[in-house]
């Protein structure tokens, strides 16, 4: 049996208990909201951990890439939402996983864009199904919702070049910058009036609308009402990670991500521990240094995962880490993380910190440790 | 053939001649300075740029994990040094390599790291080879060049654990923080003197001290003189960035490695366009956002690799970036790069973007594009 004690360093682990617990926490929130759920795959991107999110009740699955569509595709899964707008030049991969029974849907948020999916679709004779995608906060790509002439004159492409209208999706990532459950639920009925509004004026307009689809971890995680949705997506509260605890999402011991690395030296009048986690383990992700809590570039834990008053991943260079204190120097950090002793490390950002990694080591609560497999690229 | 316009995007494009350009003129200038030159594939982490560097007349290769030493060693490399000290865990893989003919060097700074590879050296009755690792800019690992007892204490380990005693390393890593020549040239000469002086201690204290091992991008271009030094290292070189480019060791013309993108929607009122780079395939490397210019998540080029003047990607999501003016708004923004349209995205570290890929697309002179393989993990 394979165990923590015969991992190299550094590794990205997994705790299979805290990974449920957060897959069970989401799926039952959103049942009993009474929407359907559709998890974001990119934040893992390993099929044990998306067949766990099916197998407690998730319907379909969102990619980020066509890639994931690929893969997951090829792992025996047909629904599938590709969430971000579609580049003309990928409707070519599109239509061939559609053709090989892939229920791939595909985004947009132009007449331009839409212009192309209809002359490319009318090309090869297929209806691709597309949603709308809204903009409810400003954040990035999507139609306001209450700028009808985008919104009616991306439909009217659609609908009159024959491809299928699907429904709306937003996402509110500008929940990522909440720090409040006020603040959050007041984005997550903003993502959930705006989308709905939305569909509403289609369907006003004579247009099919079946699906209303929004979602972010924080927001659904704080709405207190879905009416009018019908599905809801999020992707990072699989593993969660700092940026989601600062969020106010999460506790630390909810978050089921962690690397482990081994110390390597020390810098004594510095109080530095040296480890071999740098920046290639945990990323460039310092998505906490703009929060309410700096964590550096991680939390220090001990090797069994519990959190060390204090001590933060303060630097990092390419495959080296700095272990010290948050403030002041530990005059005897040579004593307490000797080298040879192993650290985990909480990272900012589950999704940055994951796809530094081929492998996740999945450990079970009897302590059995499994290698997940992981892909990246496009 | 495949050209620029079969490619998927985000892709990472290597532009072959400026990457043979970068190489040369490193070569030639150690060649000048009577050094040999052991670059640091890091970088790259694929065959056929290391190639490049060793028929351009490198001597050996510098790695940053042991994947790396396996990879190459693989490929046929034989003298590789392993550049971060070492961990006890990891001397049986060290073990393993030497004793298929690997020529693998290590490094320690510390007794408590001495002793463990004493220990275990004597256990296998194996001597490695072990480099002393000095700190010569208080950036990272290293013992001080003036810390006599612990230069001392870690050689005199080793020697009476009847290991072989290598050389000295350093790595200037402050060279990154400069921004004149004046202060580059600095930094390069207290990495020269300091290490050197480290070895004549070890030799006045009868050790041996074959190799004075020094190095960084900046302080390998900025040097006058490396008297006492036997080898230079670097490793960004190969591509450069435009974290270099603020140093001021290079010209934005210079730099070898960009992400190939495609618009794929606007916020025209923002003045955005929206492409398919996030940062997943840009990294969230922001090194320029502490020097004299910051360049956002990279600078803006057409599809051939021409910058556009006054334009960043001044966003990332992780599947979405944003380019846009970066000061102002641009009204015509969806006339200017519209859906589809290509552009190249020049990075800020190319450490960090290499590695968010899977392969590379080099592109030749003639127009054509081979996929270079580059592996990643530990």
């Amino acid at each position: 049996m394979t165990t923590l004690q015969h991992l190299n360093t550094p590794c990205a682990l997994i705790d299979i208990d805290k990974m449920r617990h957060n897959i069970a926490r989401m799926q039952q929130r959103i049942d009993s909201l009474g929407a359907s759920f559709r998890p974001h795959v990119k934040t893992s991107k390993s099929l044990p951990v998306v067949q766990a999110q099916l197998e407690a009740g998730a319907r379909g699955i969102t990619v980020s890439t066509l890639k994931e569509a690929e893969e997951f595709f090829e792992a025996g899964i047909q629904d599938i939402l590709y969430a971000v707008c579609i580049s003309p030049a990928k409707l070519d991969a599109v239509l061939q996983l559609r053709r090989r029974g892939c229920d791939l849907k595909i985004i947009t948020d132009s007449e331009a864009a839409a212009r192309e999916i209809v002359a490319y679709g009318q090309a090869k004779a297929h209806a691709f199904e597309v949603w709308i995608e809204i903009d409810v906060d400003g954040h990035r790509s999507g139609i306001t919702p209450d700028d009808d002439d985008a919104l009616i004159g991306v439909a009217s492409v659609l609908h009159e070049g024959a491809m299928s209208i699907g429904g709306v999706i937003a996402h509110a990532g500008s929940s990522y910058d909440c720090a409040t459950p006020q603040a959050l639920l007041a984005v997550a009925e903003q993502e959930r009036s705006g989308t709905v509004a939305a569909a509403e004026r289609l369907r006003a307009a004579g247009y099919s609308c079946p699906v209303v689809s929004i979602g972010s971890t924080p927001t659904a995680l704080a709405a207190e009402s879905l009416a009018g949705v019908t599905e809801v997506r999020a992707g990072v509260y699989v593993f969660f990670d700092l940026v989601m605890h600062n969020v106010g999402v999460c506790r630390p011991d909810e978050l089921a991500l962690s690397v482990l690395t081994t110390v390597i030296g020390h810098q004594k009048t510095k109080g530095w521990a040296i480890v071999d986690a740098g920046w290639m383990a945990m990323s460039r992700d310092r998505g906490s240094a703009r929060q309410q809590r700096d964590f550096g570039y991680g939390l220090v834990c001990d090797e069994f995962g519990k959190p060390i008053d204090g001590y933060l991943m303060s630097g990092a260079n390419q495959e080296h880490g700095i272990v010290s204190l948050a403030c002041g120097v530990d005059p005897d950090i040579e004593q307490r993380f000797p080298v040879g002793s192993r650290l985990r490390l909480l990272p900012n950002h589950a999704c940055a910190t994951a796809a530094q990694h081929p492998q996740y080591q999945a450990i079970e609560s009897d302590g059995s440790v499994h290698a997940w497999p992981r892909f990246y690229g496009w």
